[in-house]
């Protein structure tokens, strides 16, 4: 039949046709083991009652809210009167200081005041200035050395700043960027995403997930070597997936390596509050440790540091909101970070509100301090026992070893899968630690990551688990892995 | 003196060095005129006197929360209601009734169910189901035919998404996208970032900024020719900054055109609800023009639409929130667009939970539709009385004339310099339209962008001015614009 219509043509956009940088990135945190437990999920809310178990358990991601972890109450308090300035007016606000504390109700006034008492409007592209300012306080008493507002920039989230930096530096295809294994894969897809090589450094198994200079300087010499123009060093301090905390005198050393290799420092910090040895094993920004250098590697190592919402004691995932310091970066490329910032026209307001009530949160003259106090600490005492017990499950399973968690949210164990175990992987055509994770998600309902979603030794096994599932909820939740993994070291033993 | 520490060396990251695509991109909505504006408002605020005026007046943005307009009351309710749960427990929920309705405080309920009871947490990296649902049923209402909740990304903002599915089309520097001129730049600032060819095509002045199949196909094939891959086209409807509404006819040429010629149509349609002329210009969803198409055509183009709570009556940019829909995209390009998706986690839930609530609000047998239809009605009534003032205005003053806002929040008059005014413009080192839109921003405090941050056809020049200042001050804005004009083209008029 003749027609004016042409012939059916196939599609524009194909696997095939699309930017190939994309079909090369890789993200096991929401992966395959992610997805199929959302299917369980979807199974299990339609009623299906064939399943091994009546809830999903997700460890896959720290997402402490999803596992009923209670947000800081003053901090929701603010944000609901900012939501809603007319419970601030004359006529209602004898009603809502029935509801809300009375520095909540001052708060909530002086953040709408600093947004214009607009929170509804685009904000300046960096973020509200006098949020900057608390944060800029913020850090100047954490380290104990000045910061500034116009150093600052509020984010969506500590991912989307890592972006915008590795954006920025990443000026063609022969740029690489040094990165720990195991390491968070928000790093191996951006580099994926922007064309970049990752230049690996193994982070030490046998000595608490420790970083070794020489271990940096042979990656880096190696990379050179082969024609890549290494510019940046990437730390994760307290580790994901690892949950180190470096010592003071290893970050020196890796500040006057990236000072003599001419490296940009990019110290993604999110767990800076999430440590638990605070005597053995505290927390320093490297903003301190540099500016606590002699010139002139105080003066000359470039370094942006990142923090969120999302972590500590805060975990406020959903809200999208964080912020980075650039230090010793050039007023030139400064500019052109304020540009892309602009082109992206400002981060969340709501976001940027709760980076405010992070850094600047009720203090001990406050009425809601002592709530407030009691919250954090419980969730932080919390933390650190849920941390060892599954520590402690981890090293009395069979074939299966752990470094404690000195910080962040997970822990890393390593498993000596059997023989028979790889050989079903194969079959399966799954690598051994992806088999041994969906066969654990099958027989739980628990959602891990396989230790290759992180990068491994090669023919080394592991998984990332947080533990975040409710403390009430812990003897089940271990009763089952160590059931699960008992089987299937049962199964599999030669 | 010798040291064991290596001499001073430059830094690792410089204009030169970094990414040469982020030198290149240019965003003059918050680029040189807003800069300066915020340098202005700075002295003011510290008590500077010396200038012309006593406050800026901000059009170079759709940012109307910033010029006074309120929020929708009860979009504001509810979301206080869900950042505090603890305001429906049902202790407090005696008191919270006496400054919440009925409805909002349902409403707040249903969110927080739909969100796992955490809005906390980071949610599905598509945006959370039911919202998606509510999405889609808001689509298919609207445009009298069936949409589905796979196919609807939740996003922080149009841009976001906007700069997704470019990142996913341009597979590399061949590629080419097809741009209207006068256009809004977050398009060529997205194509210069990701190094792909911006192919544009003009709207007609002459005729109401319309659009031209044929001169679309003289652009088209004259890239081709030239050995650009071009593989999208970008709409803008209502136009920004140009404020024109496509009519159905012309809407159905370019969805053929599409087919024809094998381009994705992506459509910006986030000025939906901002239509001025219901009865001659109304609005039309690309989606519903592709899906009245005969087949194939509606089976086989490709289409992105987007859409955004900043404009419209919403008016909530500092929230970040919106959605694209994809049409007739391959299964497999979906899933890439997932993880990349998951990459970033999730858009922020209270951007979220405001696409929730356009697309679903108050219905009339709601307590809150009375206040909820007001506001609304009252917003629209005003916005069009202010477009028709400022257009008003605009074609009262020498040398310059402007089509009417059929659409959108812009106006984009043409001006016509005189001779001496283009000499001192070259003699200041600027383009003839910046000249005059920092003259004015000297003169008046009213911030405009000059149309060369738009493009426009070589030897016009234009400018992009929001209606958005408040009624009330109207008056005062339109002689100031006056008068400083009339004493700009007495100055250099030969």
């Amino acid at each position: 039949m003749l027609s004016s219509t042409p012939a059916p043509k196939g599609k524009v956009l194909t696997y095939e046709s699309i930017n190939p940088r994309i079909r090369e990135v890789q993200y096991a945190v929401r992966g395959e083991l992610a997805i199929k437990a959302e299917e369980l999920k979807l199974r299990l809310d339609k009623g299906d009652r064939t399943l091994a178990f009546d809830r999903i358990v997700n460890c896959n991601i720290g997402n402490p809210q999803q596992l009923q972890q209670k947000p800081i109450t003053f901090f929701r308090q603010v944000a609901a009167l900012t939501e809603y300035p007319d419970l601030l007016s004359e006529e209602q606000l004898p009603i809502t200081q029935q509801l809300f504390p009375a520095d909540a109700v001052a708060r909530a006034r002086e953040i709408l005041a600093s947004a214009g008492g607009a929170i509804g409007a685009y904000s300046h592209s960096q973020g509200i200035r006098s949020i900057r300012e608390h944060v800029a306080d913020f850090i100047a008493a954490r380290d104990g050395s000045p910061a500034s507002a116009d150093d600052i920039y509020l984010t969506a989230g500590a991912s989307a700043g890592v972006q915008q930096l590795m954006q920025l530096i990443i000026s063609g295809p022969e740029v690489g960027v040094m990165i720990p294994i195991p390491q968070y894969p928000l790093y191996t897809a951006t580099l994926a995403l922007y064309q970049a090589h990752p230049v690996p450094y193994y982070l030490d198994e046998a000595h608490a997930w420790g970083m070794n200079v020489q271990d940096l300087e042979a990656s880096l010499h190696t990379a050179r070597g082969r024609g890549v123009d290494v510019r940046a060093l990437v730390i994760i301090n307290p580790g994901n997936p690892t949950g180190q905390c470096l010592s003071e005198s290893n970050m020196r050393e890796v500040v006057e390596f990236c000072h003599r290799e001419r490296l940009v420092l990019l110290a993604d910090e999110v767990y800076q509050t999430n440590f638990y040895e605070p005597d053995t094993r505290p927390f320093h920004s490297f903003k301190k440790i540099l500016r606590s250098c002699p010139a002139p590697v105080r003066d000359e190592v470039e370094l942006v540091s990142f923090h969120s919402i999302s972590k500590g004691m805060v975990g406020e995932c959903g809200r999208r909101g964080g912020y980075f310091e650039c230090t010793n970066i050039d007023p030139e490329v400064m500019k052109q970070v304020y540009k892309m910032a602009s082109v992206n026209l400002c981060p969340n307001v709501q976001g940027q509100i709760l980076v405010d009530l992070m850094v600047k949160p009720p203090q001990p003259s406050d009425p809601s301090y002592p709530q407030y106090r009691t919250e954090v600490d419980g969730i932080f005492a919390s933390l650190r026992r849920r941390s060892r017990r599954l520590h402690q499950a981890f090293n009395e399973m069979e074939g299966c070893s752990c470094n404690p968690a000195e910080g962040a949210m997970y822990l890393f164990p390593s498993i000596q899968l059997p023989p028979k175990a790889l050989a079903a992987a194969e079959e399966a055509g799954k690598n051994p630690d992806d088999f041994y994770c969906l066969r654990m998600l099958d027989a739980t309902g628990v959602c891990v990551i396989p230790g290759s979603g992180f990068g491994q030794k090669e023919g080394t096994y592991h998984f990332r688990s947080t533990f975040l599932p409710p403390e009430a909820l812990f003897d089940t939740f271990i009763a089952d892995l160590k059931k699960f993994h008992q089987e299937f070291m049962d199964k599999y033993r030669s």
